[in-house]
C-alpha cells in the first residue's frame, strides 16, 4: 500500500442551496445545506484514501471550532493527520458556496494570511511513497517537494492557481508539475497549452501537464505534447475533480505504475467524481475506478476505445 | 434586578467583509470575518444583560459545533443557557452575511424547519419579571407569553415577521406585540402603521406598537394613536437595533417602568447600538443609555428635546 504525503490548504466548505444566485444585498433562506472539507490537499488526501493509499496531510488549522470539525472529518474519512499545525491565535480557513438549480456557483472564502506564511516543521524524517502539494502553502511545498527529490520518490506539485508570490523555486522543486488552465495561463503568459508547458519547461527539470476538464490531460515528453482526452462522462458536480484527479495521480506514481497508467488512472478517478454530486466528498473507490478502467481499456492501447 | 425569559431563534452569523457584493457566479475572496451571535432572541438578551438585566434564553440548538459556539459566546456574554434545547438530528441555524464597502448586505440563512417547530419543554415552573419573544417559534411563543399572563408580568411579542403559520392565537397570548413595519403590512395588509395597529387591535386586546426605523415608534393608547420620533442620531450599522429595542422594551417593563419611560429608554438602547458597528454584539450599557436620556429628556416632557 503506497503512502502519500498531501500538502497544502484545508477548507471548511459551507454549500447552501438556492432557487437562484443573489445578485445584490438582500434576505435570502437557503433550502439546503451541507458542511465539508474542501480545499485542494485536504481533498487529495481523502480521495487517495478512498483509492486504497494512505494519506498523510500537512495543513494549517486555526485552534477553534472549524479546525475541530476538519479534524473530525478527516479522521473519519481516514486520513493521518498527526502533520497538522495547529495555530492559535488565526482562525481555520472557511468558504461559503451558494449553489444555485442549476449547478452555478458563488464561492467566498476567507483566509488569514498568516494561515498559510511561514515553512511547516521539519520534513527530515519523512518516508512516503510520494507528495503532492498545492501552491497556496509555498513555504510548506518547497521542503517537502526537496525531501521528495532527496529520498527518490515522486513529488507532484498541483498548479492550479498562482501562489502569492511566485517563486522559480517551487517549480524546480517538483519533479511532476501538474498545471490547471489558469495557473498555467497565469504562470506562463500566454493562452496556449502547449506554449505554456514550453515556456514552464525552461524554468524546471519536472515532467509538466496540464489538465483541461472536459478536454482531458496534456503532457511534455521531451519534444512532444502528448493527450489523453477526458472520458466522455456525463458530468453532474466537477467540484473537488481536479483534487481527485492530483491525488489519484500521485497515489499512482507512487505505488510505482508508469505514466501513462497513472494519467488514466487519475483521469478515470476524476471522471468518476465527476458524475455523483457532493464535491470531493464523493471520491470513487479503488474497486469502482479498476472496473471503469477495465470497461473503457483495451490493456494494448493507451486512448480510450 | 429584572429577569427577563427571551424565547426565539439563534443564529450564527458569519459576517464576510468584501470589497463589493457580487453578482452571479465565481470566486471572491473576503478581507475580513466575524462570527457573532445573531437571531432575535439572542440579540435581545444580550442587550438585556448589558442593560443590567438578567436573561434567560429559551432556544434551540442543534447539537454540533455551530451550538456549541453559540452557547460560548451567549454564557460569555452572562445569557442563561438553561432552557435551550439541543436536538440531536437537527444542524444549528447559520447565517452567511457579505458586507460591502459601504455596508450594504446580503444575507442567506439556512435553518432546518425541524429546529423550530413543536412544543418547549414546560414553562410551569416558569418566574421571571416579563416574557419576549419573537414569531418563528410559535410553538414555543404561546405557551411562554401564555405563562407571562398566568403570573401577571408582562409577555411582548416582537412581531418583525410573520410565522410560517400565522395563528391569532400567537397574537392573543401576548400583552404587549410591537411589530415591524414589514411585519404589520404582512400580517395586516396593509402599508399604514394606523390601519394596521387599528385591524391588529380588532384581534387580541394587547397593547399594540409598530416601530419603524429612524421614523421611530407608533402605539396606540385606546383610540388615539401616540408617535415617539426617533433620536436623530448618525446611523453607522443598524444590525440587530431592532433586537436591542424589544429586549430594552421588555426590560423596562418587567422593571416596572410605564410605557412612555420603557419606549424611551428602548428607543436610546437602539439609537445608541447603531453608533457603534458589529451588529447586535456592540449593545450600550446601562449607563450609556442613561447618560444618553439624561442629555436628551427634561424629566416633565415624554417628547425629545
Amino acid at each position: 500500500m503506497a503512502r502519500v504525503l498531501t500538502l497544502g490548504i484545508t477548507v471548511l466548505d459551507t454549500v447552501l442551496g438556492l432557487e437562484r444566485l443573489p445578485s445584490g444585498g438582500g434576505k435570502h433562506y437557503a433550502r439546503a445545506r451541507a458542511e465539508v472539507v474542501g480545499g485542494i490537499a485536504a481533498n487529495a488526501a481523502i480521495a487517495i484514501v478512498r483509492l486504497g493509499g494512505e494519506a498523510l496531510l500537512a495543513s494549517r488549522f486555526g485552534d477553534d471550532l472549524v479546525g475541530e470539525r476538519l479534524q473530525a472529518d478527516l479522521t473519519a474519512a481516514g486520513v493521518d493527520t498527526s502533520r497538522v499545525e495547529w495555530l492559535g491565535s488565526v482562525a481555520s480557513s472557511i468558504s461559503t458556496i451558494l449553489v444555485d438549480g442549476r449547478g452555478e456557483r458563488l464561492l467566498v472564502n476567507h483566509s488569514d494570511p498568516a494561515l498559510f506564511h511561514g515553512p511547516a516543521s521539519s520534513f527530515d524524517d519523512l518516508v512516503v511513497d510520494a507528495v503532492m502539494t498545492d501552491t497556496l502553502w509555498p513555504d510548506g511545498a518547497i521542503p517537502a517537494l526537496q525531501r521528495a527529490r532527496e529520498i527518490g520518490v515522486p513529488g507532484v506539485l498541483d498548479f492550479d492557481r498562482m501562489p502569492r508570490r511566485m517563486t522559480g523555486e517551487l517549480l524546480r522543486s517538483a519533479s511532476h508539475v501538474v498545471f490547471g488552465q489558469q495557473g498555467l495561463e497565469a504562470s506562463a503568459g500566454t493562452a496556449s497549452i502547449e506554449a505554456g508547458l514550453r515556456a514552464a519547461a525552461q524554468e524546471t527539470d519536472a515532467w509538466l501537464a496540464c489538465t483541461a476538464g472536459g478536454n482531458g490531460v496534456y503532457w511534455l515528453e521531451g519534444a512532444a505534447l502528448h493527450h489523453l482526452p477526458a472520458f466522455p462522462i456525463e458530468a453532474v458536480d466537477t467540484l473537488g475533480a481536479g483534487d481527485v484527479f492530483h491525488g489519484a495521480f500521485a497515489l499512482a506514481l507512487g505505488e510505482g505504475q508508469g505514466i501513462d497508467a497513472a494519467l488514466r488512472f487519475a483521469s478515470a478517478a476524476a471522471a468518476l467524481k465527476c458524475m455523483g454530486f457532493g464535491g470531493g466528498a464523493v471520491s470513487p473507490s479503488r474497486a469502482d475506478v479498476e472496473r471503469f478502467l477495465a470497461e473503457w481499456f483495451d490493456p494494448a492501447v493507451v486512448e480510450p476505445r
